[in-house]
């Protein structure tokens, strides 16, 4: 396809400097396929790549179109491509592993060390138009799925990746922080199967929308002691296993108290800087801490499927939608914790 | 305690003979409690004991008092017992591992080839008291549990054992059966989270009684081809996992046939007699078969006690209830399948 | 490339009709690259081809070149590929998965039920170059490792997918057929770390092989009832694990009745008729029946990389080395059992 | 058995105060055995006692005999004692755990909140007898196992854990630091088919004991940088698993930092203060931390005699056997490391 598009686009390698331009629409190789992006939802990510922090400047060569969460119709099919066809609706993945390396190979793509991320590496979503390999697409034909739902299944997915991690059917779990992620983290947690499902979070209205996602119990770990509170709720034992999506050193040391003996923190959101952690405590109980990563590729995604299908309804996640010139507000209702999740409609 | 109490005893080794009589109350040991019984339910092996099949000839040695299935209160504990007190609500295992082989050692607990069973080696609860070991007794002094619910935990956890075996949450099951505990299988299921389940039942009242407990679909493998209806509900690719309540060739048969690629299919009936599987088929898509016994001890237990915390309801397994007198009465309607769990009250 | 090569060809779908014939070197895509084949090993499913059995029927459409087990030098690639270089010394899998179906997105695909197998589906490597896919070359560029040891990674990778799947660190296994999987099979539990491997082997000579290659027992399962011998060198319990690579009736009822309590049973070889199993027996003991297909992709392939690295010896699997030429003789020795593995050098 | 025997005992609450004493052979309660020892094997724990640090003041009560890694003979059984026979040889166990909270239950009684230790809550091995419960004693009845060899399966068991806690085979894996467990987990890592050890090691005596015990490389982390060191010999992509048994942070810390994608670090000795780790760095690779505690029981100790039949070889591990009287000696030379394991003879 040839013209013109509109494009969010990260136009130099300093804070700020995020414009909209009018861009050529991208052109697609043999194995890759044009969608028209229908919504794209705004990330932390985006944020911190305004600001252009480390992690940006290590990843990111401006001038690129930024964004990497977004649903949309294919519009055109490279040469090369046998699985999408035009007219599907998909959504995607934001990682393009190398599928070569040892840890490919090990079943671990999500973690390559060679992984190319659409909005950072190369262009993104954020924009009418996006190109991207056929093999990331994931097809939802049913057209009882809106737009913006499909929109949010990447970060769907690193909360699937982490509640999913140790089968939770039965189980009790503490869900630290209520923010989109863990919210979904509640929803999945639930369907799961846990027996009891207790949700960490100081913010009174963030704690009424878990009430309201079905959290069993809310505790406020700025009123209460988080590791007497939780284990009153677990008959003395703690929870089988603490997912953290805070990111806080707080809430992380607490969890590796309060953990019941070989019990498992799942560390979803990643804390910016070394965090002291009590290793004997922890370790004497024979407990885990292991870090999450992107989305299993592709037995998350296939996960998903099922808790779509079993009526999974992330319609609460949404709470802003925004054309896509109003970016900058997306981006700041995002830094601000002002929304849930943001959607952008190009 | 001293003292004589009612025992329903099978008498001589052969046909029939199982008689109601009155015995003296039993002693206990110091690593034993004594429990009066409060509700016992009939299971099929009664009916076997009943007819003196192979399996029975093979491990008992009558006078024994039978039945295996019950919850009742503690009046007695001996000198060396510490977790148990005099007035606790307890159901119990059935099981009597030795705790000292190798296959104890290695965690399976619940295939020591050394096993004592309760109603079969040794008295059992179809009577006013029951002694057993400290050890199998699970307490559950929660006053909103009936004691007919308490007396289903045994054959509950057969269920429970045989649908957690596998992670479920996400994930499309076929269940083949809906007798008890192909009933109590589609609940488990539905609360680990699958997000299809599919019954297989020729039955039409077992039918219905499974869409009520939650079947997302109902399939008559004599009206239907099993293959091609349960293919038609899972894109094609089979159900993740299969499991089988019903012990049939058939139903086991066509299970191996529509199977998804490295699918399992979990026998938790074991037929009679054996059965002619085409392993090469099955096992060109790297599929499992793998049979359940018993309750991981004490694993499934503690599985129950989340199922039972996150408000399953187990009600509508119950449809008859008796007085104990009228046992020759709940082992007719066990054989002929006209009750789901018949429950004797002593 | 252009020119003109050797190949052994199936030409007509009926008995026989393979013969060498002069064709075009095959031309590749942008994804592909072209390797002058160095080493060629010989399978049974090449002989099942050359008699035209009902396998071979439902798969082939010749005219198609065989063999699929090979190594050889890049000499060219496509296009679009980015991993392997020319010069490089290369195996290869041989099975081609659509990498896009439920089956591959959840990790499986081994079993894709859209898998293109190389010498089957399209031309294979009884030839002087073949084409394929890059995504299924795997380099080693380890000048000490010879060609002919390389052309037998596929197979070897089948035996090590059955032997890998159950961790065998200080376990027992029963090993039953010592054929060329079976022999790699001794070399890799053994490696493994399993404490215990015993082989069940009525031929003298591939038993004499065994215990060459390590086995630390040997039992002739017609000489002895196997039951009763492998559980007297296993204190009574039966092996953790038996590994069938024999596809005999059995071999695989006597396993089933010997394994240990949660025992797996792992078929490598299929048995191509239906066999009748107690279930019954095999359940109550709470033992698992798994088969197995192809190679984990890649898991297996970088176990194999690891099993070369501690320095595993295949050298003694390769009995007969023939030019291309002598294709007949290859398919002759393999189908009357009277070499291990043949190798042919086009 | 009545009598009296010489026993090391802790006397006091504070710094010093252990003595050898004569003191009553203890009696033992109907499910215990006494057990004549023949050689107990002297631990840090030991030590920390001696100096009465905040672990010891935490858990004992003087007077207690100190000890809790011992081989003997047992001299006499409990009335309701089943397994064990008067002349057995026996190792055993050092945890006496609960065996009825929902810890136990979920199979984790090697993390029993319960747990009592012989040597710490109960009187220990350092003496002529012992009187343990019959529950946790190990029968070894092969007179080729020495009684030096026996008395050090508890200490072998946890080293067991750590390195069996993930399979090992085909995989690389760091050792960091070779003491007495870290020389076990050589031996035992060789065994399981780790395709590479490394061992991180900077004292020379014992980096040359761990190559003489087959670890196929060592790093000096002092000398060389660790992460760069151990990525050279791992194709640049860092083990799959390290386990460190050094307790020491910056040791934690490079492996944090080295580990593969997925990989895992397992943490038998724990540091004795908080360690400031950079999760987001070790989270965004998706590793884990694991502790290690105790011995899974007892899963643990029957690999513990699988890897005693494959002829795993402990005797370089014994470097120093003194008799009982000479206990301060024991303590003294495990204190400053010149020893690996002492022996002591009752």
């Amino acid at each position: 396809m040839t013209g013109t598009m509109r494009a969010v686009i990260k136009t130099a390698p300093q804070e700020g400097c995020i414009e909209l331009r009018t861009v050529p629409i991208p052109q697609i190789g043999p194995r890759e396929i044009l969608v028209r992006v229908k919504a794209a939802a705004v990330c932390g990510t985006d944020v911190h790549i305004r600001h252009w922090n480390a992690w940006a400047q290590k990843r990111m060569n401006p001038p690129v179109t930024i964004g990497h969460e977004f649903s949309g119709e294919v519009v055109e099919i490279g040469s090369d491509c046998h699985t999408v066809k035009v007219g599907d609706r998909v959504s995607s993945e934001s990682h393009i592993p190398c599928n070569n390396c040892q840890v490919c190979h090990e079943g671990n793509r999500h973690v390559c060390p060679n992984t190319k991320c659409i909005g950072v590496h190369q262009d993104g979503c954020f924009a009418e138009y996006i190109a991207i390999p056929e093999e990331i697409a994931f097809v939802y034909n049913d057209p009882n799925l809106p737009w913006e739902i499909l929109a949010l299944m990447e970060p769907f997915g690193v909360s699937v990746h982490g509640v999913m991690d140790v089968p939770l059917a039965t189980k009790s779990v503490a869900i630290i922080g209520a923010g989109p992620l863990g919210e979904m983290g509640i929803l999945v947690a639930k369907k799961a199967g846990a027996a009891k499902v207790i949700v960490l979070e100081p913010n009174a209205q963030r704690a009424a929308t878990a009430k309201a996602l079905g959290a069993d119990a809310i505790i406020d770990p700025i009123a209460q002691d988080p590791v007497v509170a939780i284990r009153a709720l677990t008959d003395g034992y703690g929870p089988h296993v603490a997912i953290d999506f805070s990111g806080s050193s707080a809430g992380i040391a607490s969890a590796m108290q309060y953990l019941r003996p070989e019990g498992q923190l799942t560390c979803v959101a990643l804390p910016n800087k070394p965090v002291a952690v009590d290793i004997a405590d922890f370790g004497y109980r024979g407990c885990k801490l292991r870090g999450i990563a992107g989305r299993r590729m592709y037995e998350n995604w296939e996960e998903m499927r099922g808790l779509l299908a079993a009526g999974i309804d992330l319609s609460p996640i949404v709470t802003h939608t925004l054309p896509l010139e109003e970016f900058q507000q997306g981006l700041d209702l995002t830094e601000q914790g002002k929304c849930c999740k943001c959607i952008l409609i190009p």
